[in-house]
């Protein structure tokens, strides 16, 4: 997508580099991060300065092309197998990660030449399924919707396009008539941050609500439709995605509002019978008691916004049972959440 | 309550001041307010120095007494009356308001000092029922208990003890083992702030999490029940409160988790037949684009923490409508929110 009429992606490898944009400094500063070796992006997973399922997948896949290019010949495969755990062990929830890993695995046992190409190559199908995935969603988006997300799924959670905005913004250049309620989602603010970010430079009209008032707008009848990102999708259709995800389903479905999941089949773990055996990543407790952000002056601040001496809980992301999802936006189509079409689908 | 062993009412007056905990400094600061008159008095309304349901209903009992004596002997009518219509525009969502502007503006017709002693007894009254509250609301709190709350409906919301912390304080003083989940409670974070910082000094185990992470700890059979407080019932047990309540409560039926309003019977309005005709506040945007609180040199600072360029759009309440309501916990006893057992209660 383009920023100020530059066209960027979030993620890319030049030489033994992988730069991307650094999200950690949005929505206040656009600037890149350079990752110089794989732990560089290992930390880089793990600090969330790039983050969302499709980009972390092609972020662990450069990684371990990183890796294969850093190995000394001597202990090649101890190296890569090693940097592979720590690779993987980053963020544990998002399925892409390890689809990535697996991949580039794989291809580091012909060549490092090949572990290169099959890296470049999960960015590219990543993009393409981005893309796809836009088309199909755009199929279900009436010519006037009011829609609302979680999290952020738009271009800077993938290579390009995103997953659920990619399907807000092939709906906007159909021509139809959008407005996006954003939920902010707490503790990290991706909505409020990322999401709104992106729509604010698409000039597509939308309102930061915080993530309480979700339930406000849908009883009253404010919102058409939602569709979310997923991090991991099990066999069976249970959804992983960022907390509070279930909330807006189970919001959803008490107002007969349809709720989408779109996500590329990269993210399904076909091995993982149902959304029990999906580990819950809990991370530190200063993502809820702490907020960043500038002040009057432009300078970035991390203020206390909780009670000094209290503590807090922090799971990153929580499982949607397939019973409160509509349907399954991937890049074969729209798919319902049961695992005879998801088997289906997968080994189509 | 106690603070730092010293006893304190969140409001309370002395000669024609109205001094207050300012609730905008809390959990950083503990200093009063002081307001002088009765313009005063809306500010602190307006701006939440004082906010809660009960403790909006002492402000505005002590602000129409101000207004008696500070009015023109020429024109105490014209003076009072306007007065009054300036106390009931500064938070229109309070029941608690109208119960306490109606009750000293006629006492105001028979004389100034029976005003002033009105107002007081409405402070003391919302102190005995808060006490009654939970002594009843003890009785459904199992001696081992997992409670998740929304808002702040403690102490610093009331004149004293609180309503859903009231019954939260008669189980601990019961000798039952308690753990509370605190919902944030974004945009202003009365969860985080207040109600952490309440329990803090209680010695009260707690959690603050993001209201998005409540769902998760339902589904995950960690929370044993729900108690919040509600700023309007109607005839019907529709219930307004915080933004967000709503949510909890569709949360709290999908899981079979056990959902109680506590509130005092100034609290209901029956005059309002159902949810619908209760006035939802809309506040501005900034609540959700910027947060405060302290640095790390204790300094307190405002920081924008969403996309500059962004809007956001602040309901401050959500209206829970009865059938989500399992009990509301008055100083009567328990009702169950239905038309025939409120009015029945109301009138007894």
């Amino acid at each position: 997508m383009k920023v100020c009429g530059k066209h960027y992606r979030t993620i890319w490898m030049e030489g033994s580099t992988v730069l991307m944009i650094d999200q950690t400094l949005l929505p206040f500063e656009f600037r890149m991060y350079e990752a110089k070796s794989y732990k560089d992006t290992c930390y880089a997973i793990k600090a969330m300065v790039v983050r969302g399922a499709g980009a972390i997948g092609a972020a662990a896949g450069f990684a371990m092309a990183q890796a294969c290019l850093e190995a000394p010949r001597k202990d090649y495969s101890g190296f890569i197998e090693k940097a592979r755990k720590e690779i993987e062990s980053t963020r544990p929830t998002a399925r892409n990660l390890f689809y990535a890993t697996e991949r580039v695995f794989a291809a580091a046992g012909v060549s490092i030449q090949e572990a290169v190409k099959e890296a470049q190559s999960i960015a590219e199908e990543n993009i393409r399924d981005a893309l796809a995935i836009g088309r199909f969603g755009n199929t279900i988006i009436p010519s006037s919707a009011r829609i609302a997300t979680q999290c952020n799924a738009g271009w800077l959670g993938f290579v390009d396009h995103g997953s659920a905005l990619s399907v807000v913004y092939a709906a906007r250049d159909a021509g139809k008539n959008l407005f996006v309620y954003v939920n902010e989602t707490r503790p990290r603010g991706q909505g409020a941050r990322l999401t709104a970010w992106e729509l604010h430079h698409e000039n597509i009209p939308h309102r930061i609500i915080a993530d309480n008032a979700c339930a406000h707008y849908a009883a009253s009848g404010k919102i058409g439709l939602f569709v979310v990102g997923a991090d991991r999708i099990a066999r069976n259709g249970d959804t992983a995605n960022k907390i509070g995800t279930l909330d807006k389903a189970i919001i959803a479905r008490e107002f007969g509002i349809p709720f989408y999941v779109a996500a590329p089949l990269s993210t399904f773990d076909v091995e993982c019978h149902a959304g029990d055996n999906i580990p819950i990543e809990e991370r530190e407790e200063d993502e809820v008691l702490f907020q960043s952000g500038t002040d009057a002056e432009g300078v970035h601040r991390n203020i206390r916004v909780c009670n000094p001496g209290s503590h807090a809980l922090n799971p990153a992301f929580d499982v949607t049972p397939a019973k409160f999802i509509t349907g399954i936006i991937t890049e074969k189509g729209i798919i319902r959440p049961d695992e005879k079409e998801i088997v289906k689908t997968f080994h189509s």
